[in-house]
Order: C-alpha cells, then sequence, then structure tokens
C-alpha cells in the first residue's frame, strides 16, 4: 500500500486560524510530522491513535535535516493511508513546500498542498498593518531575512527592492534585523531616484 | 447598542479553505455583508435568521459603491451586535480592508480583522507552483494588474519590479494581461541588468 501525502499549512499561530480543510486531514492523520512553529492547540487535534513526529529544525541543522524529513514522508507513506506534513504558516511561502513535492514526486509518492494563512499577513493583521492600500501601497512583496548576505550576487536585491515595491515584509528577518536596516538606510531609500 | 464589526477573509474559493474563525463569526452574525466572489457553500454557512446583503461590486462603479459599503457597515453595527464583512480572499491583500477599518476607526465602531487565504498563494498552490524556494527564489511580490497605467508617474513600476524580486504574483490583471506582459518584454527583463 502506498499513501497520500499532505503538505498542510497550520497557520500562523492562533489555532482558529487554521482551515476546515487541515483540521479535516489532522483528524484522520496516521502520522503527522510537526514543525516546530505549530501551535499546542492544533497539535491537540491529533487523534490520540496517530503517530505525532516532531521534525522542526534548529538554528544549523538545516541540509541534513531536511533530506531526514523528507526520507521520513516517504517512508511513512509506503506504509500509512494519510501523511500530514505539518508546517507553520503556508507551505509555499518560505515553507519548504515546493522542495518537499519535488522530493515526493521524484519517488512516486502522491501529494496534495493545504494552503495556510501566512504569518506574513496574519501579524501584519493583528498589528493593524494593511500590507495594500488603494491609495499608498500597490504591491507588497515578502522576503527573506534569513539568506546569507556573503552566499553570492544573487542574494536579496536589496536596494532594489525599496525602490520598486510599495510594503515589504521580510520574513525570519529577526537575528538580522540590524544589518537589514541597515541595508535600506545605506541605500538612502527613495522611490523616485533611480 | 453599538455592536462590533469583522472583516473577514472568505479565502480563494475552495470552501475547506476558511479558517476556523471565519465560520465561528459568520455562524453568529446578524448581518453579513458579502463580496461577489465568496462561494455559495460559504454563504450556505449564514443562518437564515441572519440578514444576508450582497455589496459586491462590478467594474466601473468603483468609488460610490464602496462608500455605500462603508456605510451599512455603520448603519449596522450601531443597531446589531455582530456584523460580518465577508470578503473574498484576505482582507488586507488587496481586499480594501484598510480602508474599511480606517472608516469604522473614524466612526468609532469596533472591528476586528480575520486573514484569509489569499487567491494569491491559494492559486498558485493549485496551480503547483512554490512561490517561493531554497535554490530559486528568495523573494515573492504581489501587485495590482488592475491600476489605471495612465493615472500616474507613481503607478506600477514593472520594470523595476521585474529586476528586484523573484517570483511575481499579479493580481485582478487578466484584462490588462496583454498590457502587463508587454511590460515586462519591452523592458527585456534581465536580472543581471542594471
Amino acid at each position: 500500500m502506498t499513501g497520500k501525502v499532505f503538505l498542510v499549512g497550520a497557520g500562523p499561530g492562533d489555532p482558529n486560524l487554521i482551515t476546515l480543510r487541515a483540521v479535516e486531514l489532522i483528524k484522520k492523520a496516521d502520522v503527522v510530522l510537526y514543525d516546530r512553529l505549530v501551535s499546542k492547540k492544533i497539535l491537540a487535534m491529533i487523534p490520540k491513535k496517530s503517530a505525532a513526529i516532531y521534525v522542526g529544525r534548529s538554528v544549523g541543522d538545516d541540509y541534513k535535516h531536511q533530506d531526514s524529513t523528507n526520507d521520513l514522508m516517504v517512508k511513512y507513506a509506503k506504509t500509512k493511508r494519510c501523511v500530514v506534513r505539518l508546517k507553520g504558516g503556508d507551505p509555499i511561502m518560505f515553507g519548504r513546500g515546493g522542495e518537499e513535492a519535488e522530493y515526493l514526486k521524484k519517488h512516486k509518492i502522491k501529494f496534495e498542498i493545504v494552503p495556510g494563512i501566512t504569518s506574513g499577513i496574519g501579524s501584519a493583521t493583528y498589528a493593524g498593518i494593511p500590507l495594500t492600500h488603494r491609495k499608498f501601497a500597490s504591491s507588497v512583496v515578502f522576503v527573506t531575512g534569513h539568506e546569507d548576505f556573503e552566499k553570492s550576487k544573487e542574494a536579496v536585491r536589496w536596494k532594489k527592492l525599496a525602490k520598486s515595491t510599495d510594503t515589504i515584509v521580510v520574513m525570519m528577518g529577526l537575528s538580522r534585523l540590524g544589518i537589514i536596516c541597515k541595508q535600506f538606510t545605506l541605500n538612502n531609500y527613495n522611490r523616485e531616484g533611480g
């Protein structure tokens, strides 16, 4: 028997911001592989008969860790009917849903992706900041603040970003807050400029 | 008695992609003011004893129409306990939630915004397109395709957008698909360029 893997977004934290589809899948899952940022009240929805396995990452164990999560998805899909890979926020917005889907496809495992409220939108909402506005903002960009600034010239183009988009949401940027702010101020952010 | 207005995102269409919080509010609403893109299965959740009022816009009646929707929110908030303003997608992502919240604040009406899955993420998910990817896309921009190209020099800066962001999601752009594509090809999209 080969089962199906559901890459499911659990939303930004508030357990009431999960979708009906996510709840339905969590309740019928044989196995749930869950991330660090999934709230306890959502984890409490997992039936007692099901396996709940923590696969959250810590800083520093990025690459190998993702490999082992991928292997677990395939392993359980080969013996269980319904495998839920439960993620904070949304799977395709900085959630590695694309990578995990690729891996499943390569291993001929059926999958489905279930969107969740991304924390980039949820947190702005709860902070009272509209991300677009007919008069003031025609675009909003979501960008990772976690990318290695030394990595390559292909890293985030902060200067161009500031000059092309109206609202900027930096995700996973807390540990680099200082350097990110510096990028914008150094570049003398000015929409009219060249 | 003054009630409260809930600006609620109904998600991208699939009725199972609505949040638990949205369902809770729809079920206890005295009045629901709903948009054109809210699915019938979601509207079916409105209790029979509640008033369900269509306030969807058609092309061409933009400005006055928004005024009358604003007036309705305030009118019902003054006589009813729970008023739900139900929107397609997410309220603060091209949903005018910011404007409506401003209006309510100005009229001293309590409000709360409840996020929904934006169609920009939901439709990409169902189309199998991850919006970010560790190897290929560190940013994603959501931009209106509906802005008047003649309006002002402050309109969407397509050329700069193409050079600064990795994934571009154009919302409400179908009727301008041709001219939007032209903006990108005319500008000879090239990430390395200046």
